[in-house]
């Protein structure tokens, strides 16, 4: 872990207006609870965007189901009986800490053997103390359930959800009627859920309140190896690192298209193969770099109990190394089969040849880590003693997309800026900015990741000419006012270079 | 209350795939929980993207705060001492009913003198028994709260929130900075807050579980009266009907400028006449009808205290008459001065002639109620005997812009239609049918509300032209696949009509 970069960067986040908390600040606040300023809420509505129109291009349709639901959906999902973490109490100060973590990280060799029984084992042959007042432990390990729960009613007894999957699930009969009962139909859900870490950490990476987004293909159990849109993407190559790959550190990364993939038997299904594809893509399609990107398949030590097919999507992060972003499961038909046996109603779907019950692929996943990835591989330092900093966002995500500045305050150039915002206000986000010298608002600018920014001079008051400045290279160019959205237009979906553009210099901006 | 509309409605909406519920419905259902479906969650989208435009257009930012938050926030809010509706338990079966409400439905003219402290008395003189069972009702009014309780940690008592406003307020310090401390600033919030009501009902007007979206500008109170945004909207007349205009059961709309409503003294400052006017507008650009919308104030007697001015916008709706969509409230410094009480922080801004407390104006709505009021002014069972319902909707709110069918499922047909359907994707919300006749396909797509049908037939393979049909006329014309994009583009911004196509026919669909 890069603690000092997570430092600044958590510095960075909250000045800029990107995340605030943990809230309520004013009150103290409470960890794994955050904000998302105005900034942040830009990009992360941008990801947001990214992960619907993939999904809709792709022919899934988005659901909204509640985040509220009554106990015998947890029993049937099995999240009241299993979803839990072992905590240790303090004898003396009731002190928390959740054991496997806190062992695990004072002793990473007993990490992966760690199981609930030998806990307490651990505890005293270690001589293992309370971390915040150095006493004992209580000689019991709790089983802390990670569901919050709440009342409906007078005395309903109701849960907060811990994942988006299992309400997605629910109305199945709905969809099979809504899909005219023919498959496979895809749906996804992008939504609150909540756990109740004992200790959240890592800053946006474990919150207790956190969004997301779970794509969900309902398929034909016999059509998984046959899946149609599988040779489309045959060929391409992914970087992977299967299971049988991972032994010791470092682990290698295999460049190996889809097909030699299935060939190898690193996945059953073609389907399968098509759901980690999409995956991929989506994650370079919300502008994490490929090099950044692997792909990496369960142990069969990690694997949960119901997916036939698990790897994840890993992005190596400047703070953290290569972290989870996603997983990718095949879930065979375990989820309906549970809520078909506790809720007494058939889940299948009504083919030609008869009833059936799909099996599920899942794509699982969250905004706010894609949100803390792309702050996290953008955001730098150019100029330590400056105490300039950069956020070289791609133009796809970008908060604010135009800056507009009057040069200075007066003989009507602030009246003819806010007049160009205005104008573009329709079809992009801009920011207008007149306070400090213009230099400074470039490098604000540049902090906030606004690619280009428009600066009205003495020039435009006779004719009509702006600046338009490029963040990256800093090259400036001067366009007639009344071409810039045309100009911007172009720069944003890339059929025109800003260093080509005629004019283009680099010019001092102070 | 018509409530064979409301039927009819709820069993349309459900039946095509815009609201399922109550859910979880597979394990029985829980009142005032839904789910939106694939059509009724793009809608939602939709109505959701309209607001963002609008507030952003607006220069206000999007902040996104956790639905969770510990006790001292409610406190400092007012909503846990507050917060609750008056219930009465049956002695024998336990049946809950809110008291307020069932009296006053079976007598109307108590509901506006109804105190708590008198209820055990109406329900002795009136004899009034449990709904239920017919028993009496326990000699108690229960107060009961409408925050729905959870924990964080192990014993952090904590609140899911009942708006979003609070949640809004508290990163106060935070916007400051953001906004350089300077006045008038705006933020606002789309996202879900809960209500444990007693009795959810009238669908998905009063629900347990929602989604609020609540526009503030925090303004300097001297500015108020003179607020600069107010001479370009002096002149737009706003249908009223002012507090002294409330007498009996139907109240007069005054189409009057906001220059006149000012003069009369309907509002106290230009600020609040904006606001009022961008609530207005707001609902205009959702798509509802200018003649089902008024402005009404609040009479002293329903005026909350802390508000200084304070009017709704209401819908006149097919099921339930005059609606509240939205309520627009001069808060004053109320929350500030709460939550610096309470946090004992200092909210303030430092403006150049000093540290000032601003006022805050809010626009307080949410998402679930527009689109029930969109399905509701725009169903209509066009041939009863035909079972053949319409849902002409808007082009701006379609859920689905545009249907393409293969006449028949063969010849190429289907491939040919799928890749036109694949070809629009990019740009509009495409769905792709082959199943039954073509007509039953126009008729299932005027139900979804999709404006426009493509048609690909035997002559689409001789000479690549299609069909399209315009939902709401039923007209036709004949025009060459690839000129269907940019068509589509002229179409949905308004700037030709269909009628007046080249070609463009009424033709038998079956």
């Amino acid at each position: 872990m890069n603690s000092e970069h997570l430092k600044a960067l958590i510095a960075f986040s909250s000045q800029k207006g990107f995340i605030w908390g943990p809230e309520p600040e004013i009150y103290g606040g409470v960890s794994g609870f955050y904000t998302y300023g105005p900034l942040g809420k830009l990009l992360k509505n941008r990801i947001e965007s990214i992960i619907r129109e993939r999904f809709v291009r792709a022919e899934f349709y988005e659901v909204e189901c509640p985040i509220v639901m009554p106990r015998p959906v947890w029993e049937a999902s099995g999240h009241l009986a299993g979803f839990s973490d072992p905590v240790l109490s303090c004898a003396k100060c009731s002190a928390n800490v959740r054991a496997d973590e806190f062992i695990g990280e004072k002793f990473p060799e007993l990490k992966e053997s760690l199981r609930a029984e030998n806990i307490l084992k651990v505890v005293e042959e270690k001589g293992l103390k309370c971390p915040v007042c150095g006493s004992d432990f209580k000689k019991e390990v709790l089983q802390h359930n990670l569901m919050m729960k709440t009342t409906i009613g007078i005395s309903g007894e109701s849960f907060l959800r811990p994942e988006t999957a299992t309400t997605t699930y629910l109305p199945f009969p709905r969809y099979a009627d809504f899909f005219r009962n023919k498959l496979p139909f895809g749906v996804f859900q992008i939504g609150k859920a909540f756990r109740n870490e004992i200790s959240p950490r890592q800053y946006l990476l474990r919150l207790r309140e956190f969004t997301q987004a779970e794509g969900q293909l309902f398929i034909h159990p016999d059509e998984k190896k046959s899946y149609y849109r599988f040779d489309v993407i045959a060929d391409a190559i992914l970087p992977m690192v299967h299971a049988g790959a991972q032994v010791g550190d470092r682990f290698n990364i295999e460049e190996m298209s889809l097909k030699d993939a299935l060939t190898k038997g690193y996945m059953k299904s073609k389907a399968y193969a098509w759901t980690l594809h999409f995956a991929y893509e989506l994650f370079l399609a919300m502008g994490i770099p490929k090099e950044r990107i692997r792909l990496r398949q369960h142990r069969s030590d990690e694997k949960a109990f119901y997916a036939d097919d698990a790897w994840d999507v890993e992005v190596n992060l400047n703070c953290f190394g290569w972290t989870e972003m996603c997983g990718v499961h095949d879930r065979t038909d375990y989820d309906l089969s549970q809520h078909e046996k506790f809720s007494k109603k058939k889940l299948e779907v009504s083919l030609e040849m008869g009833k059936v019950k799909p099996h599920v692929l899942e794509i699982a996943f969250g905004t706010d880590r894609p949100v803390f990835a792309i702050l996290d591989l953008f955001y730098s330092k150019k100029a330590e003693d400056e105490g300039k900093s950069m956020l070289c966002l791609p133009l796809d995500i970008c908060p604010v997309q135009v800056g507009v500045f009057p040069l200075f305050r007066k003989e009507g150039m602030p009246e003819q800026a806010n007049m160009i915002a205005d104008d573009l206000r329709d079809e992009f986000i801009v920011k207008y900015d007149e306070t400090q010298s213009i230099g400074k608002r470039y490098l604000r600018a540049a902090e906030e990741g606004v690619p280009f920014c428009i600066t009205v001079d003495y020039e435009t008051m006779k004719d009509k000419t702006v600046t338009l400045r490029e963040r990256d290279s800093e090259l400036q160019v001067r366009v007639k006012a009344e071409e810039l959205r045309s100009l911007l237009h172009r720069l944003f979906n890339n059929t025109v270079v800003f260093s080509e553009l005629k004019g283009a210099v680099k010019q001092d901006s102070a």
